[in-house]
C-alpha cells in the first residue's frame, strides 16, 4: 500500500505526502537509520519527540541478526524493535557489496560467509524480498548491485558500470517478480544504478520506470566518489525519475547536501552521518559544524545550538558535553545523538515549510550562508 | 542546611524526611551514582520520571576531571550537570583507596599521581573540602581512610584497623573544621569505620557522635568482605547511630541488602550494582534475577518484568533487549539501565509505604520470597 501526493513545488523540489502501510510520512523526509533495529543511542521515544515519521532497517544484518525465526515470531520489525510507524528496509546489496572480497557475486545473487557465525549464505533477489516479507517493511528496496566508485585504486569504467547496471535492472524484474508472488502488500521501490556515467543512470531510470513500480531510489552514491561526482549524479537523476512517484536518495549526506537534493527533486534521505558523527563528537549547528573535542568547549556555558529545540540544547552546555566526551561517559553519544537527528528532522520540517512558501532557494541560501560564517 | 524529621518507625526502621539546600528527599531512599557526573547511561529526565531525588558524584574523579575551574565557573555540579536535584559527593577516600599502591597515606592525606595526567596530586581532608564546596553537594563526606578488609591476601588485623579507624576521625575533626571555616552551608556526613570489628565500630560512632555533625555513613563495607562479615556489621552499627540523625550506608547493595540495611535503621543507600549490573546484562526483577544473554531470551515476548511500571517494560521485550545486547548496540544498556534503577527507585517506594503501615517484615518476607522463587 503506498499513495503519494504532491502538494506543493518550488522548481524541481516537491512537498508531499506518502501514504504507508504504517502511517502517513511529510516529505521531504530524512529517515534516521536503525541497522540493527535501533538508531544508535536514541530511544524509539526520543525518535517519535522529535518527529521522526520513518526509519530504516537492514535487511542484511537483520536476516543474520536476530533471525527470520525470532522477526516472524514478532509478526515482523515493528513490534520487535518497538516501532509502531513506518519503516524502509535497505535489500542488503549495500552491505554484501561492503563485504568486498569475502563475496562472490554472480547473476543468481551473492554468496557469502555469515560475519557472525561463519555460516554460508546466499543473498538474492528473491531471498531478499523474502526476507522483507518477513520484517514487514512499509517500503521494500529491490535488491541490487551497488556499483563500487573504485576497486583497489582503479576507478570503475563505463564497461563495468554497465555490466553492474544491467545485473541491478534483471535483479529489479526478480525482486518484482517475487515481491508479487509473495503478495506483500507494501511498497516495493526500485533502485538506479549507472555509476558516475549519466548515459547509464538514464538508461537505467528509463528501464525500472518500465516496470511501474510505486518508487525510485537513486543508489551507488556516496560510496566513496569525489563530492563533484556525487553533486554531478544528484543534479542529473533524480527529475528524470517518474514525476508522481516518491524519489530517495540512498545514503546522503551532510545537511548541504540535503538542500541540494530536495532542490534536485528528491523526496527521500538516509544517512548515519547524524548519529556517527555525534558519537565522534561531530555536532551540526546553525553556524556550521563543532567539534565538542576542542578545549576551546572545556568552559563553554552555551548550548550546543542557541537556536536549537532539543532536549538536548534545552539543558546542557557544550562544557558539560566536552567533558562526558573526554570521560567516555555513554550519557555523551546519548545526548549528542539527540542534538544531530533533531537538527536533521528540523532541517526538513523547515524546508517543507520553504517549497510550501515557494520560498526554498531563499531558505537554501541563508541557511548555507548561515552554516558557512562557523562557529 | 539540612532536616531529618522522622514521621514513622517500624521496629529499626525510618520513614523520614530530609531536607536539603535542593530539595526534600523522602527515606529510606537509594541514591543512584553519577561518577563523573552522569549517572552511567540515564539522563537526568528518566532519573526525575523514575522519581530519584538524589543522585552522587565523585570528588576524587571530578576534581580531576573537568577540574574545579570548571565547576566553579558554573556555580558547582548542580549546573554542570543539569540536575537541579540534591546531590551526594563522596569525599574521594575512596577512590583514593582504589588507586592501592599508587597511593601513599600519611596523617598529612594521600598523595598519588592523577591517573589522567600524572600530576603528583595531594589530597587531604582540607582540600576535599575545598573541592566539596566547590561542587557545591548537598552533602558533603567527610575524607576518611576506607580500612581494606585484606591487602594481598592478609585480612587486616584489629591493630591495623584501629589505627585506621582513629585516623579517619582525626580527619573527620579536620574536615568539620574546614568546612565551618569555609562557611559552607550545606550538610557534612561523618563517617564510621573500624574494619569488621565491632569494638571499633562503637568507638568510631562515640567519637563521631561527640562531634554532633548532621548525619553519619557506615563506611568499609562492601569492600571485599564475605556477605557474612557485611550482614554482621549492617545489623550491628545503624541503630546505634544518633538516632535523630540520618544514617547512610555506602555503597551497599543487592536489593535484600537493602531490606536488611532499612531492618537496621539505615536511611539512605548508594551503590553502583543496578547500572553497572545493567551494562553487562544482569537485571532485577520481582523473581529473581535474569541474565539477558541467556539464549531463552532469544524469542521471549514478555517484558523483563510483567510487574513493572518502568519505560523498558512497557515497550521493550525480553527478545529485543537480548538482540541489542548480543549486537553490541547502546540502546541496551541505556534501556536496562533504566529498568534496573527504576526497580531499585519502586523497591524503596514501597519500602517507606511499608515503613508507614507498620508492615515492613510482611514486606520484605514476601519479596524475598518472591525474589528467591526464581525467573
Amino acid at each position: 500500500m503506498l499513495s503519494f501526493d504532491i502538494l506543493a513545488e518550488d522548481g524541481l523540489a516537491r512537498r508531499g505526502r506518502l501514504g504507508l502501510t504504517h502511517g502517513m510520512v511529510e516529505t521531504p523526509v530524512f529517515m534516521p537509520v536503525g541497522t540493527y533495529g535501533s538508531v544508535k543511542g536514541v530511544a524509539p521515544a526520543s525518535l517519535e519527540a522529535m518527529g521522526a515519521e520513518i526509519i530504516l532497517g537492514n535487511t542484511f544484518h537483520l536476516w543474520l541478526r536476530p533471525g527470520l525465526d525470532v522477526l516472524a515470531r514478532f509478526g515482523g520489525l515493528h513490534r520487535f524493535e518497538a516501532w509502531p510507524r513506518p519503516i524502509l528496509t535497505d535489500s542488503g546489496g549495500f552491505q554484501v557489496w561492503s563485504l568486498g572480497a569475502n563475496a562472490k557475486v554472480s547473476e543468481l545473487g551473492v554468496a557469502f560467509q555469515s560475519p557472525v557465525n561463519g555460516d554460508k549464505l546466499l543473498l538474492t533477489p528473491e531471498v531478499s524480498m523474502q526476507i522483507q516479507h518477513v520484517l514487514g517493511s512499509d517500503i521494500v528496496m529491490q535488491f541490487d548491485e551497488c556499483t563500487a566508485y573504485e576497486v583497489e585504486g582503479r576507478i570503475t569504467g563505463e564497461a563495468e558500470a554497465r555490466r553492474s547496471m544491467e545485473m541491478s535492472l534483471r535483479w529489479a524484474g526478480r525482486s518484482r517478480a517475487e515481491f508479487a508472488r509473495l503478495e506483500n502488500p507494501n511498497a516495493l521501490f526500485g533502485i538506479v544504478q549507472g555509476g558516475m556515467f549519466e548515459n547509464l543512470r538514464e538508461e537505467s531510470a528509463a528501464a525500472l520506470a518500465e516496470l511501474d513500480l510505486p518508487g525510485y531510489a537513486i543508489g551507488g552514491v556516496s560510496v566513496g566518489e569525489p563530492k563533484e561526482a556525487m553533486q554531478r549524479i544528484v543534479a542529473h537523476t533524480p527529475h528524470r525519475l517518474p514525476a508522481a512517484k516518491p524519489r530517495y536518495l540512498m545514503g546522503v549526506g551532510t545537511p548541504e547536501d540535503l538542500l541540494d537534493g530536495v532542490a534536485a527533486g528528491v523526496d527521500m534521505f538516509d544517512c548515519v552521518m547524524p548519529t556517527r558523527n555525534a558519537r565522534n563528537g561531530h555536532l551540526f549547528t546553525r553556524f556550521g559544524d563543532l567539534r565538542i573535542r576542542n578545549a576551546r568547549y572545556k568552559t563553554d556555558e552555551q548550548p550546543l545550538d542557541p537556536s536549537c529545540a532539543c532536549p538536548t540544547c534545552a539543558r546542557f552546555s557544550r562544557a558539560y558535553l566536552h567533558h562526558l566526551d573526554r570521560c567516555g561517559e555513554m550519557l555523551g553519544p546519548m545526548l549528542m545523538s539527540v542534538h544531530n537527528l533533531h537538527f536533521y528532522v528540523d532541517l526538513m520540517r523547515r524546508i517543507r515549510a520553504a517549497i510550501e512558501a515557494g520560498a526554498l532557494a531563499g531558505f537554501a541560501a541563508a541557511f548555507r550562508a548561515d552554516r558557512a560564517r562557523g562557529i
